[in-house]
């Protein structure tokens, strides 16, 4: 039977083709036992996973969760509000003592750049990078894929534009690694000042012209605007931003082909998108959630198939 | 078979007779599996909870996840504090990406008064009403008419006072709406400042003397006084409260007849009661919190066999 | 079958040897079914446990909760910042309302000395004091025990320093009445203004230079710092701290045996202990943690087998 090339799910940079196709056939399948009103299969029963998050997050921790439990394996959650963390206990002190607990994976979420491959480097268990900085967040990549290959077909030879903070966005960087190891077209639209230079070398083009990008697409995702950042000279105010980078439905209707619209959630209605937009056929917002859950169980049941 | 004239549980409002009654019939059955020591039964194995809390609560969050998981459904817990609430989601989208995860119930706490009518209006998903500000909180009230039937009989012609904070407490109207329903004579009593105009329209009677209150009722359910308030202009300090509207044992005795104390927790002793008053044969505080877990679990079961 | 002298684990101090030797028994036990990966014993599936912090803490909470699991316990967990605590409620109040609930057993950690004994007076449920102030911290002491007794043999004749602020610390105290009970020697060193008077009533010596103390014994348990202590102004200051009692590995090289390094945890590399220290082969302190989840097996089993 095939399997993951890797071990730990660090970023989508350290997957190849075979993998991100094993990963939605699988996901496939959970999906299909989902719909079924399955709630549980006894797959995981023996491995207990720890979700450990060093930052907030609502859907993703709640999505791993709830992948987690339906694969029947044993749950333990652990925030940074109530951990050690804040005693100034390092990281790989941290997780040590979790995995001496006899953890058999982790789903971390950490502020760092690259915690999860440092992790992976030190500890026995299978690290599944839930989000590190403004480095990779490969689950939320795999479900954008995975979303648009159910709307579209193959994600091969699709144009897609991501819009928004490319600079400080890790769901950006996970999504092109993503979109170009499976053959699409990528260009990234936003403010100048929020864009890497030298992001060509990673494949994509890049368009300040939300309209052209707009005109060009089959998908477009629409990255959240992160308001707290919003205050910092290089960034524009968030109506300027709107104003330029916003979608509404004139606009969106203005455009001569019907494109696909996509959020990583949450959603600050009426900047990134209106909420005509955000609740219209063209938006497959809520799918990608309800993807969230059957990639992640696939993720989990492939990493788990590793260890044993 | 009968089952209740509703899709969700968003204030006893809703309610009519009937569904108190088979609410109530079905936690005689569950409380009498939980005396026999039953700590679990297989009935919603195939259902997903999310207890989505907006407020802190302990007694009624823990209520709800015991009745939950002694039911064997699945649950996932989702507080506030941890959410996207703070980065300004609405709470429809909150409640949206919960739900494409494919939760089939949503026991929801939120200070908005409406919030949960507003979400089962725009969501796929049996929705409980945990408490919405100072609207309802109807598994409260449906605890409290089942205490006082199990204690004193039928709930019908039985004479109830509630005392407190009558403006502000969901918790009062909840009791008021179950009690009138079940044919009881209801009297509020309480500072005139904290008393709804109006309130008459309901089928209740005001008494603002509280020694005659007693005396007329069979049951006093005390209010909790929320100290946050206090300061305001309107309320009396904690110190006129407690004289004129908390119960000690003195009084108690006085009166010509035993009555029945009721408390929907948490007490703040020497406040709207004494400890020794909390603590007497004649308080039934901890059955109601007993009692909760069962009713719970009825809600739970009812509304779930209207889901399949 | 033999059974412990006890109904509650309140402290070491209320154990007699034999109630110790049961619970490594039972601990060697459930070892031996995590090391053969069987991640669940259906032991437990009748017991509901509460959790109840009212301090934050890492490892103890996910320790304890582990251990519930894997004995197949029903486990709801509640800390003081999502609790009624806030409004005020009484310790006795806060838990009888989550007794009523029909939980069988409360595993508590408090600020207050004696938190855990007064509970057990007044609540039916069993009751495992998982550290209350300055005063216990059972199962700490007993994990640590274990973990000596596994690394060395019999405890009983072993030369065991606790290094650090004996004053303040609960898991000093539960380790000498364990050590002692045991039969080991047992000295203490630490800063002068850190040792409590009399503390030699308890059996124990005291050692205010490392370099003896360390020369003396086989195992060395090195206490955390509480730096939020360090600004009182009878603390020394960090540095001087390290300086007099920090362990670092020229010092442990230097020393004519090989002794056992444990720490609770979390550890402040470089302060205590460095790292090299920490990630030395003298180091059991990853065993230790390991052996908590056995240690807490053993004693909730313990418990539960006198409920019933």
């Amino acid at each position: 039977m095939s399997e993951l090339s890797v071990d730990h799910l660090l970023g989508i940079k350290y997957l190849n083709k075979k993998d991100i196709e094993l990963i939605f056939e699988t996901a496939d399948h959970f999906k299909e036992v989902i719909n079924r009103s399955i709630k549980k299969v006894p797959t995981l029963r023996d491995i207990t996973i720890a979700n450990i998050f060093f930052e907030n997050s609502t859907r993703t921790r709640l999505s791993f969760e709830l992948a987690e439990k339906r694969l029947s394996a044993d749950v333990v959650n652990f925030s940074a509000a109530q951990s050690s963390v804040k005693k100034g206990e390092t990281l790989i002190d941290t997780v040590n003592n979790i995995l001496s607990m006899k953890v058999d994976m982790v789903v971390m979420r950490h502020p760092n750049p690259g915690a999860g491959i440092f992790l992976s480097k030190h500890v026995k268990a299978a690290i599944v990078n839930a989000g590190d900085g403004a480095h990779e967040h490969p689950t939320q990549a795999l479900l954008d894929s995975f979303s648009i290959r159910e709307k579209l077909g193959d994600v091969g030879g699709k144009n897609v534009v991501i819009v928004g903070d490319i600079l400080h966005s890790r769901v950006a960087l996970s999504n092109i690694f993503a979109l170009k190891l499976q053959g699409a077209n990528v260009k990234v639209c936003g403010p100048r000042t929020l864009i890497p230079k030298h992001i060509e070398s990673l494949g994509v083009t890049v368009e300040t012209d939300l309209r052209k990008a707009l005109q060009w697409c089959d998908v477009a995702n629409m990255l959240r605007v992160q308001n707290e950042r919003m205050d910092i000279s290089y960034f524009p105010s968030t109506r300027e931003y709107t104003q330029q980078f916003g979608v509404n439905k004139e606009l969106l209707d203005s455009l001569d082909k019907q494109i696909v619209i996509m959020h990583p959630g949450p959603i600050n209605r009426g900047v990134e998108i209106t909420s005509d937009v955000a609740d219209s056929d063209q938006s497959i917002i809520l799918h990608q959630v309800e993807n969230g859950v059957a990639v992640r169980m696939a993720v989990l049941y492939l990493l788990a198939s590793k260890i044993k």
